[in-house]
C-alpha cells in the first residue's frame, strides 16, 4: 500500500463532528424536534439533491447564481445543493395539496450549502431548523411562529434578557417605494442591501450608488417609519402570552425575494454575537410558482451554527455524556466472553455497556472508562466468575458496591445522576 | 408571477419524506441508536462533501469511476457526495489517532449516494447505519459486530427466524488465488464479480470470460472451500451468546477492496427479498492510505431502504402516531387567544398540544383532529372560556371526560394509549 499519502482533512468549509461535538448538535437538534413536537408540528424530510430550475425564480437572484452548488448530473440535469428548504417543502405541500390536513404544520432540521467564503457563523454547510404553518393567513399565524421560535430558545435555557426578537413588516417599505416611485426591478436590489446593512461598511454609500436618485429620499422616509397596526397588534399579543422581548424593527427585511408580510429574526443580546440566530415571515405567495392558487404560508429557520455560538457566549452548552453507563473491565482468560454475555443481560434491562475488549492492565482498563467519561466500572475476574458477585465503582465520587447480574441494572438506575 | 411553472417532482433516484414516510424512518434511526449506544458506540458525523482524493485508492474502482457524484467546485478543487462512510470516518480517526480514546466505539447514520440506474431498493440516496470498531484485532471484535448487527435485526421486532446472519473469510480466497497461481491485479476483479453473484445472470460464463485460464480451476476449488478455523470459532461464541441464525458461507465476499478477514452479510429469509440487508467486516489495512501503521478496524452498514422492505415483507412496520396529543378546537371570537393561552400551560406540562386556528366549523375542526391522527380534541367555546371546564374527548373509543387547565395534563397522560 505505497504511494502518495491521504490527506485527513475535510473538505474546505465543512465540519467534522466528533463524538463529543455531535453530542452537542444532537442535543441541539433533540430540543428542536421536542418543542415543534410539543406545538402539533410533524417532521418531514427530503434530499438535498433539488432540482436547479426550483431555486431560479424566488430565491435571492445572487445566491442562485454566485452561492449554490450547482452541476450538471451524467444525465444531462441540472442539480442543486439545497441552499434553503423553504422552496423543497412550497414543492412537496403543492404536490399533495388535495389530500393533505390543512392548515398544515411541518418542521425539519435539514443541512444546506452555500458556497461562499468562509467566515465566522458561515459555513459551507449547515443545519438549519425549518418551521412551516400553511393555510391560516391572519396574525394568528404569526404569534405561534414566534412563540414557538422563543419557546425553542427558552428550552435550551435562555432567557428574555439574552435574546431579543426584532419584527418588521415587508409592507412597510411597499408604502416607502411607492412614494418614492422606485421602479419594481430596484425594489428587491434595495431590499437585499437592507438586509445587509449590518455587515456592510457603509449602508448609506452604497445606497447612494444602487439607486442614486432614490437614495436621498428613501433614507428620510426609512428614518421617520414606525410601525403598523399588525406589527402593534402583534406585539400585544404576544406580551399577553408572555413573551415580552418582542420589539418593532423595521430595518429588519430577510434576504429573500419570496417574504411578502411580517417578517421577524431573535437576536443575541450579547454584543459578541449581534447577528440574527434565527429569522422568518410570511411568503403567500411562493407556492403560486408551481402555477397553483396562493396558500397562505409562513415559517422561519434557525441554524445550528449562530445557536452554537450564542449557547457558547452564554455558557449554556450542554454536558457530554458517555453512551455506555457502565464499563465492563475484562483481566483473565474467559473475562471476555463473560463479559459479553453479562452485557447483554444488562442490556435486556436498558443498561448501556461497554465490554473491555483491549488486554491492557486493569488499571489502564480502568483510565480509558474515565477518558470515555463512563460513569461506572465492573472488573470482571476469576473470583467474580466463579462467584457471580462483582464490586461496581461510580468512578467520579469512588463510591462502591457490591451487584449481582440481577440487582446491577437497578443499581445504576438508582446511582446515576 | 406569471411565467413556466415548476414540477413537483423531486430529483431523480431519491425521496420526498412526508411526515408518515419521515415517522418511519425516525423509528428506524432512533431503534439504530439506542442498540448501538446501548453497546457503548458514541455517534459522529460529517459532511456530505468529501475530496474525491479520499475514494480513490480503496474503494471499488467501478464506484469511483462510474457511480459517484463528482464535480469541480469553482475553487478548482475536486469534491465527491460520500458513496459510504467507511473512508470518511478512517480520515477522522486517522486525524486524531494519538487522543482518541482505543479501542473506538463509533457509529453514524449518514445519507450516502450513488449515480446508478435506480431499481428497487437501490436509490441515488440512501441513509446507511454504519458501527465501526477501532483497536480490536481478535475475534471478540467479529462477535461484537456481529451481535451488535442481529441486536438491530431484534429490536424491529424480528425473530431468528426472519433473518440468517452469513459469513466468510476473505482468507478462503486468498489460498484459493494462490493455488491458482492468480495475478494479483485481477484478484479484486474476481472478488467484485464474486459479490455481484446473484445479481448476474450466468456467473460461471463471466468469470470465464474475466479469468480465462483460471476460471476452471478456480471454480473447483470455489466448490470444495469449507469454513476456517476462526469462521467455526466465531459461529460457536454467537451460539453461546444465544444467535443461532449464523451460517458459514464461502460465497459472502462484500463489494469494496479493502476488507481483509471476516466478512458477513445479513439475509432476509423471505424468497421475495434476498438481498443482504447489512454487511461488513475487517479492513486492518485501510488506515495505511493516510501514511501510518495499520489500526486493526471492523464495521458493517445496513441501509433504510433494504430495512424498510424487510420490514414491510415481515409486517413489522410501526404504527404512525401524531406528534401532537390533543387538538384544541376554537369555536368563538377570542378562542384562539384563550387556547394559546392554555396550550402554552399544557405544553409547560409536557402535553403536546396542537390550536386550531382555522375558520371551520366545529365538525370541521374534529374531523380534522382525526384526519391527522391525533387522539384528543378539547372544543373551547364561550362556556369553556368562561367556567374555565372544558370536555376532552378520546377520538378513538369516544370516550369524554370534564377537565380544568391543572388537571389536563394527568389525565392526557393516564388515558393515552
Amino acid at each position: 500500500m505505497a504511494g502518495k499519502k491521504l490527506s485527513t482533512d475535510p473538505y474546505k468549509g465543512v465540519r467534522d463532528f466528533y463524538p463529543e461535538d455531535m453530542y452537542t448538535l444532537r442535543y441541539l437538534f433533540d430540543t428542536m424536534s421536542r418543542v415543534a413536537e410539543s406545538f402539533g408540528y410533524s417532521e418531514y424530510g427530503a434530499s438535498i439533491l433539488e432540482p436547479s430550475e426550483l431555486y431560479r425564480s424566488k430565491t435571492s437572484e445572487e445566491i442562485v447564481s454566485e452561492q449554490t452548488y450547482s452541476f450538471v448530473d451524467r444525465g444531462g440535469r441540472e442539480v442543486t445543493l439545497r441552499p434553503e428548504m423553504t422552496p423543497t417543502i412550497a414543492r412537496m405541500v403543492v404536490a399533495r395539496r388535495m389530500e393533505l390536513p390543512f392548515p398544515l404544520r411541518w418542521y425539519s432540521i435539514p443541512n444546506v450549502f452555500r458556497y461562499e467564503r468562509s467566515q465566522r457563523g458561515r459555513l459551507r454547510e449547515h443545519y438549519q431548523l425549518n418551521v412551516d404553518l400553511f393555510g391560516v393567513p391572519g396574525l394568528d399565524a404569526e404569534v405561534e411562529m414566534i412563540m414557538l421560535a422563543s419557546e425553542v430558545m427558552k428550552s435550551f435555557g435562555a432567557t428574555e434578557n439574552d435574546f431579543e426578537i426584532r419584527v418588521s413588516d415587508r409592507n412597510l417599505f411597499t408604502s416607502i417605494f411607492d412614494e418614492c416611485n422606485i421602479p419594481e426591478d430596484l425594489r428587491a436590489h434595495i431590499m437585499r442591501l437592507l438586509d445587509k446593512k449590518d455587515k456592510i461598511e457603509n449602508f448609506e454609500d452604497a445606497l447612494h450608488e444602487l439607486a442614486p436618485e432614490y437614495a436621498k429620499r428613501f433614507l428620510e422616509l426609512l428614518s421617520t417609519v414606525s410601525g403598523t397596526v399588525a406589527l402593534e397588534t402583534l406585539i400585544g399579543r404576544l406580551k399577553e402570552l408572555g413573551i415580552t422581548n418582542a420589539v418593532i424593527d423595521p430595518s429588519i427585511v430577510r434576504g429573500f425575494d419570496y417574504y411578502n408580510g411580517i417578517v421577524f429574526e431573535v437576536y443575541d443580546t450579547s454584543p459578541e454575537n449581534s447577528r440574527a440566530l434565527c429569522g422568518g415571515g410570511r411568503y403567500d405567495n411562493l407556492l403560486e410558482l408551481f402555477g397553483i392558487d396562493s396558500i397562505p404560508a409562513i415559517g422561519f429557520g434557525m441554524g445550528d451554527v449562530r445557536i452554537l455560538d450564542f449557547l457558547e457566549t452564554h455558557n449554556l452548552l450542554p454536558k457530554y455524556s458517555a453512551p455506555a453507563d457502565v464499563f465492563l473491565c475484562t483481566l483473565t482468560e474467559g473475562a471476555k466472553e463473560f463479559a459479553a454475555a453479562l452485557a447483554k443481560d444488562m442490556r435486556a434491562n436498558d443498561v448501556h455497556v461497554e465490554v473491555s475488549l483491549s488486554n491492557k492492565k486493569v488499571g489502564d482498563q480502568i483510565k480509558l472508562a474515565d477518558k470515555k467519561k463512563i460513569p461506572f466500572v465492573i472488573c470482571i475476574g476469576e473470583n467474580e466468575m466463579r462467584t457471580g458477585e462483582m464490586t461496581i465503582k461510580h468512578l467520579a465520587s469512588g463510591k462502591e458496591a457490591v451487584v449481582t447480574k440481577d440487582t446491577v441494572a437497578d443499581y445504576v438506575f438508582s446511582n446515576i445522576s
